[in-house]
């Protein structure tokens, strides 16, 4: 088998003018990076108010374990599927971060023979957009600090400032620094931290604008400290968030791109899945969803983190009417689920799985909440017994919920044309009964307990003491009827990650929580979110290079 | 008068394939960012092998004061006169740096009707080369501190890492910080700070570098640190040169755009012209050289620097032979050599002339040692008086030197059309004698000395104790064969700002002395030099505004 990045190389990419016009985009519409990438006009939104929209699939998976899943692989096979089907589909994915590239991760652009390309060039700076990011998010900061050097009319209290200088690199020794050393033409000494790029709230906000006017006024509102009495200063107190918007006028326009079967792919933001919501812009769906009968899409996490915050606050602010949903699973990440070890995964055992398929019910419980019809993708791996796979579609039809059986890495289109045809099925004869799972309008323990209740079968929530006093201050500042943000352990439905399957009796603890008033939810973290990766001992950065003729190795 | 972004804005930009295609790049030598931006392809040099290159213009000044000496623009406005005569011509800039766009200055890619566009695009992120640059230079940090935390093999001496973060903002707070605090898990803490991105290495190495492995061997060879026995360690010790090169595989090639006239410019790079060398790529110029019959270039600040060091660095190691060069001087700021204050520049005083236009005559007669035939630029303001002008006219024709009035600021191409004559007179008559000051392979005091007594006018050199243990270490470890780049003043020949017109009987003071081991030059500085600015009271960022159409406001 080849790597990734061979199979990437040896594609046979078409001019992306040649997708961007099947797709029914004029010459005036696009903007070019290059042969093969890129950025689409906003005004497309403008120009077709009138045609209807596409179809939307969510995919997303069981809580993911060291086995993997392959949600981005599958998201990208179903797409190259369902193109093969001759349907007008368009693929909607979330912009990998520089930063993990050079760490253990290597490249990722979905994997095998179901991969977004130029992998080259998505998985380094690509079109710029997290670099702009970057930008806009240390113009925010560098006029924090230089208000407070020249003489802090607003009062901010610097120990009190909120707001993270960001980098897109796993570089752990700028997770916490002591900044303005050095006297007084350096400006005041403070505590501060950098976070990675794809934490900033200016990513989450990118993500979640429907416009470039409204980035510009969720820019404006984002809350950048507090002063000395104790109330909160925002960005526009400071008043640059109109270069900020201006750093962002050409991020904000989602970027095209095609599979290695020349499927069009819109890729566009990338936030956090814990302190954010970790789906990509809601630009980009939307215009999907204009251009094409069927717009897939995946976020970030299992679905208990993925799909919730999809729902509650992508499709909540992005007024998007997901179709159907596809669940991603594997009979090895199942039988972890159900306490068998890594180097066991390979043994058939029919009574792990058994246990550890709870994990996968529950979340086809949970997506039924939100009324979206569901279709479980079963990413097959050579050591999966028949037995096993049997097991697991047996299980399925018994929720009343279709299962395929998916080889999209190893074949491509032609390893996901069943799971096209379920998919289609679905949307056909299942009508989507689309309803958010909260009101944004309950007070912020109501809207969590219900979160924890509801999606992750908690039997409640407890607070720390910070958390208390912290709800209290988002209450007394209004700045609390906003959707909830959930940042939690991936590995479980509870905030512990050793509680695997479908864990009962324990409550989520919360630790802390704050308000991204910007980007527009309330982040409740149960847990230490680790905001800037390190770089790994043997880093993926000592592998790669590239040679004379311009080809690269080891981006993989 | 309309601002400069106003001009810029209403200029009829033709897409920069045409362009590209004018100067004889096919289709597949560019990749476009939008249509009025591309990259020019490395191949074309290898592709043009065989072509003869064209003549070669250096444009520079005598040492800027307040009253400006609009370099940029008469750059810009020789290359639009030569173009309006039916010259194949292209002028090499350097590009802008982010940073200062939002401190005091806004946006300049040149003024009034000479300037280069899209003014804003050049100005915001451009191609992304800033950023790929910083991207590059972190990710050597990440690995350096990361070396540090995972058991420090080569046995660094942390507090001797000479190799400091880089972002592209002004922002003071991160020029002397403390990182990896908050325990174990976050490194060691040490001493760090960060510098504005155009004073990386980096940039100064992808501004001398003559092929991608030629900037792949210069990375390696960057002096990171030393070790706890006092050795040197290189960035090939880290094994992250060629994750390096591959973040810089786009940033290495130049980036084709228009003036306002629709004349080819090729910018590309943009090292600060004090702890680095200050001229645009040895690629962009090179490339420029082979389509074109005459190109246009400059260097940072007053001749003294400038000239100085495109000749003995970027000269030596493009081998590159410059056939003419204009200095640019204005009556105004003459004046201000010869003692007049700001607020007394408008009145005409031929005596005070008659003393400051000794700086132009040094920097004509150290042009003339580099064998090299000059031009002088008299940059027309309303407030001239013809007795003024005629009097360094006069001036200029004592020297053996042509002197021309420009007006391409308010009247572009038309307002350089007898500069442009007199410019193409003195490459067909007087034949270009390059040759470069000083032996590289002489004693770092010896090439030194020559610089200062040969082109400041000093009467030697001094040097601080530090400095002197400085010498004898790179003198130790055999890395002081190379090149000499001055960190001193713009605003005089001296080492004192104070010192204008024509100082004598000075000597240089040294202070501190180091290696920029990659980009092969031995830095010399003469006092504090800022690698990172701050904001101002009132940033310009806060005047900035993008509107619902995408009009942009502010930026000029």
């Amino acid at each position: 088998m080849k790597s990734d990045i061979e199979i990437a190389q040896s594609a046979k990419m078409e001019p992306i003018c040649k997708i961007a016009e099947k797709i029914g985009l004029r010459e005036d519409d696009i903007d070019l990076y290059g042969k093969y990438k890129c950025k689409v006009s906003l005004d497309v939104l403008k120009n077709q108010k009138e045609s209807s929209d596409g179809k939307l699939i969510l995919v997303t998976a069981i809580n993911p374990t060291p086995a993997g899943e392959g949600k981005s692989t599958v998201t990208v096979g179903l797409g190259d599927a369902l193109h093969k089907k001759n349907k007008n589909v368009i693929i909607a994915l979330r912009e990998p971060s520089l930063g993990p590239v050079f760490g253990i991760k290597g490249g990722a652009a979905g994997g095998g023979f179901a991969q977004v390309v130029p992998m080259e060039d998505i998985n380094l700076h690509f079109t710029g957009d997290m670099h702009a990011i970057t930008s806009a998010n240390n113009l925010l900061c560098a006029a924090i600090d230089n208000h407070l050097h020249q003489g802090n009319l607003l009062r901010i209290d610097q120990r009190r400032i909120v707001f993270k200088r960001v980098m897109d690199m796993n570089d752990r020794a700028l997770r916490e620094i002591v900044v303005g050393l050095g006297g007084k033409i350096n400006g005041f000494p403070r505590e501060d931290g950098f976070m990675i790029t794809v934490a900033s709230e200016i990513m989450a906000i990118l993500c979640l604008s429907n416009s470039l006017m409204d980035l510009k006024e969720r820019i404006s509102k984002v809350l950048v400290a507090y002063d000395l009495d104790g109330n909160p200063v925002y960005c526009k107190d400071l008043n640059v968030q109109g270069a900020i918007a201006l750093l962002m006028k050409d991020a904000i326009r989602p970027n095209l791109v095609q599979t290695l079967e020349n499927t069009p792919a819109i890729i566009h933001g990338g936030p956090f899945a814990n302190i954010a919501h970790g789906c990509n812009s809601i630009l980009a769906t939307k215009i999907a969803l204009k251009l094409s009968d069927y717009t897939i899409t995946e976020a970030g996490f299992g679905a208990d983190l993925g799909a919730e915050k999809f729902f509650d606050i992508k499709c909540r602010y992005g007024k998007l009417k997901p179709a159907c949903t596809v669940i991603v699973a594997t009979v090895r990440a199942l039988k972890h689920h159900g306490g068998v070890k890594k180097e066991d995964l390979n043994v058939p055992n029919v009574e792990a799985l058994s246990i550890g398929i709870e994990n996968l019910g529950k979340q086809i419980e949970n997506i039924k909440k939100y009324g979206v019809p569901v279709v479980v993708a079963i990413n097959k791996f050579v050591t999966d017994s028949s037995e096993e796979l049997k097991f697991i579609e047996e299980y399925c039809d018994k929720l009343g919920v279709k299962a395929s059986l998916t080889e999209v890495w190893e074949k491509g289109s032609e390893g996901g044309l069943d799971l096209a045809s379920k998919v289609l099925n679905t949307i056909e004869n299942e009508e989507s009964k689309f309803k958010v799972l909260y009101d944004e309008k309950l007070m912020i323990k109501e809207k969590l307990d219900i979160i924890a209740r509801e999606i992750y079968g908690a039997e409640g929530v407890t607070y720390v003491a910070t958390a208390e006093k912290q709800i209290a201050e988002l209450e007394k500042f209004k700045l609390d009827k906003l959707p909830i943000c959930v940042a939690k352990t991936q590995y479980s439905l509870s905030d512990n990650p050793a509680l695997l399957a479908r864990p009962s009796g324990f409550k989520i603890t919360v630790r802390e929580v704050k308000v991204s008033n910007g980007a527009g939810f309330i982040v409740v973290l149960t847990g230490n979110v680790m905001t800037m990766p390190g770089l790994p001992k043997k880093p993926a950065a000592e592998r790669m290079d590239i040679n004379e003729d311009g080809s690269i190795v080891g981006l993989f």
